[in-house]
């Protein structure tokens, strides 16, 4: 045999469950999209198609519903670590799970104040609209001994209107660019990030918390730093966040670079202060680093922010 | 010549605009996407080339920009308004404008409160994060005489997780869906209503206030609903908003039925008790239909809520 | 009551349906999403949620299933019509079908010819792979009396390289655009075209057999019309189109100037002798209308090639 | 400082270029939409923001539309080659290119045969419709010394109406998938190939012959296996492509089983013989690995195959 097989996975993708908790007349929802892919002892079905050491996709689907049911879903963490445990300690040819989650975020809907037939009444906590902001996103592994959690969100979006500049950078002959001392500064960020938690004999961080806190200090990062390039940004937002999350040794972004192009309003004989801009597409900017607690070492995927 | 010209229009799609106003130290952001249709003598373009009757698509895209700053923008109705009139009043050919907006709403991030540097400084003022829910949407229509103005959103997705109930319907031989007495009810919602609003004589709505409003009678309604079937709810959301908003004669919904099933768990030994759901993607029940002010006439096209 | 019921429809929408049919060992596709909108007697159910005369849509959903097993699918069209037929004739309060449907075109994947294993073979008749190119479409509406049937497709991208123009425009205070007269013409079509078959009495259209034709017409329309704007190769397209089947009696074309700029090259000392293009995405021109037969009334709405 | 930069690059992402050749009358289309990544000696400008290290995206961009002109668009990996090459030997704190390109293909329009105005003529050579099957892809990387060229396809679906099966599987607690021993099969194909050319001084594969060659073989691989499961269908198209292209020594393939159920029609008294099928969208199995020359060491990162 002139060829072999190399690295394999496979499992059901994009499970959507969403749980209902009752607490009291109140409800609670968790909505999740969960990926399963398990890998192992799993060379026969490649080479001959025999599905002696194969669960069925279907079955992992089966198990991500019936573990809504039996473990509940504290958090997206909590639930993957459930799942990624059950299949690799639970199947003899599976030696290693990955359970990738988005999660979708949901508010209550205000119901009328005025209207005292709802007040109190247990109809004012069943309704719920959803955020539509970020996306939040988590990715479990597990290979019967050590955990790996890596945590994150896309699809925030976030713009400074001012505080950002870009200029003295190199210039060879195809460079036309000018450069600019107060520009609005836009990207959609998607980011994650590592947690040193790995055991389970180590005390495991409070997921949710630490999902809140963590996406606080990005922000607030991007707000509050004066930019002199979106390098430098992303810099700060990462170093914020490390130095802020001590669960966390490592993050890693890629934020394009929304342009918002100042229009050039002299043809029409007027002045564009820094007022009018195009919300532009395609080309952009694409800035993509990693950030780490000094001394560890990196182990987030070059492309993970690109999924 | 056995074939003739029909209803035809022509303009720039997507000119994506933001404006941002300064207001002191505190910067404002309206983030907008404009597509412009012009109709009117238009026979020659068609039948031979002649461009003589048309003002090219790229006038229209400069257009928005130069009014952005000229006119700022108020909100998307005031500013769509600003651009109908202006085509229609300084272009003897043109006979009829339909401007179209997107809005995508932006909300401030909260900066550290622990960090003084940034309490009550302008930094505090330049930086926000997009919301991401609906989307706003305004069409102005103006054949130089009168107005025609319908607003609305899309993409807003909504959930009771229970008081939604469905049955006694019509059992036909190829019916075998399960009555349900406790279901959760989810829909995207996309609804446009119309202002009576259409003359320069009138008092012109304030259309900041009125979405405001609008979006909160029309989820409220759907929050307290007992649902027996998503066309009663979508008719109660459509008559709060003509009952409790004098400036609007008529909605239209399309309502899809964001179908979460109940999963079955007996085959795992585990009861589900309205828990475990899969919100499936195809195919869903799609509601649709106009409420309107008793004694008006219907004017909102039936696909107009799938545009 | 201050609120009315106006124009309402529901059913169950993207039933995607793949039937395969065996012609000898010779395996057919047809790959099928088709939506369901009834209309009738349904005050009720928007009214006080009363079901009585409500056909689930889950049961319209399992019609489109049975139904391709009972009438098989000879075409999306022939398909539409037994289905929009059942629906009104066998429920009494449903008044009017509306059936819409989009069609996924599949190809034969060429299998070795050097390998004599499978020449000949059945193995050689039931691989696949899907064109990609254009969504096909149609819509068929029946209320007892009278059918509708407006096909078409969308997403179909053509570019003429040469043989466009566009010069002799108005040109006001906001315009800067220069002319061209050797530019690119890129669009991608969506397209619908209404058959004058009406009635069962009257000899129906070899529907398949009509769209291929139709096609055709409008593609080589594209490519033979030497272009002064994008309104004259439209015209000359739906004219083509009408000119050549006499089954079509109405044509409506929305048609995206799909803008290809040509790239300054000069400050980097070359000349660009229209040999590189930028392919820009947002804004874009907008050119949308309708061609008929003379004599005959305009029945496809505005919107309808926006869906 | 208690956090330190990692992985790091930028550039401009998705320069969409189209390059029209001239062959006499004849024109040609390259469509390309072409992403630039640089690494090197960036610390300062994460760091600080100092800028004196860094070309700005938007050079890389013009250099991409200039480079069009300069070189013209032989292949999209002879592209890359020049962009990267240019990228590392141009700026000294560039060490490192990584080039990212989609090519969409056009056909060219068949004019009217009985339209002998147009036959021979120029008219006929200019006119092109966008296939819309898949889109190919490449990536080209260098150091400054060794070059790896990764190219493949995405968005490729196909379909074998039979010859699938899937039984003796493992079968656990949550296990209730019924054996198919007559299945359809389908997915859509995302796959990348590694080069084993790297150095200048070795010969340089003819990159169109060996695309179209790649694609062709890994179509009939998927055709003519009988298949017992998706995997080893999967490892039939990477070993065919490996056996039968001396210049690839590594595959891997993202192959969602796009799952086509045969819908239960008994309820309502009729038998599905393999002919009615529900094309589900989520969730679907993903099946994902790397097929290697004997030999070699896997290259292609995990997770490329869903970029």
């Amino acid at each position: 045999m002139a060829t072999i097989l190399g690295q394999n996975q496979y499992g059901k993708a994009e499970n959507r469950v969403v749980k209902i908790t009752r607490d009291g007349d109140t409800h609670h929802i968790k909505d999740l999209n969960v990926s399963v892919a398990l890998s192992g002892d799993m060379d026969d079905v490649h080479y001959s198609g025999s599905n002696a050491n194969v669960l069925p996709t279907d079955t992992t689907k089966n198990t991500v519903y019936a573990f809504a049911k039996e473990h509940g879903i504290e958090s997206a963490e909590q639930f993957g670590i459930h799942l990624a445990r059950w299949f690799v300690n639970s199947q003899e040819p599976i030696q290693r799970a990955r359970i990738r989650i988005e999660e979708y975020a949901w508010d209550r809907i205000a119901t009328s104040d005025a209207n005292s037939k709802f007040i109190g009444s247990d109809e004012v906590n069943h309704s719920f609209v959803r955020q539509g902001m970020e996306t939040r996103v988590t990715q479990i592994t597990y290979d019967g001994t050590n955990w790996e959690v890596i945590s994150g969100l896309k699809d925030l979006v976030v713009m400074n209107s001012t505080n950002s500049e870009f200029w003295g950078y190199v210039k060879d002959k195809y460079t036309t660019l000018k450069e600019a001392h107060d520009r609005i500064l836009a990207t959609q960020v998607s980011a994650r990030w590592r947690f040193n938690w790995s055991d389970d004999e180590q005390r495991m961080p409070n997921w949710e918390k630490s999902y809140a806190e963590t996406r606080k200090h990005m922000l607030q990062a991007f707000a509050e730093t004066y930019s002199l390039s979106l390098q430098q940004t992303l810099y700060q937002m990462g170093s914020r966040i490390i130095n802020h999350r001590s669960e966390i040794d490592e993050v890693r972004f890629s934020l394009p670079n929304k342009h918002h192009f100042l229009v050039d309003l002299e043809p029409f004989g007027l002045k564009n202060d820094n007022e009018v801009y195009f919300a532009a597409d395609r080309p952009y900017g694409l800035i993509e680093a990693t950030v780490l607690r000094d001394g560890v070492d990196a182990r987030i995927p070059v492309d993970m922010t690109n999924l």
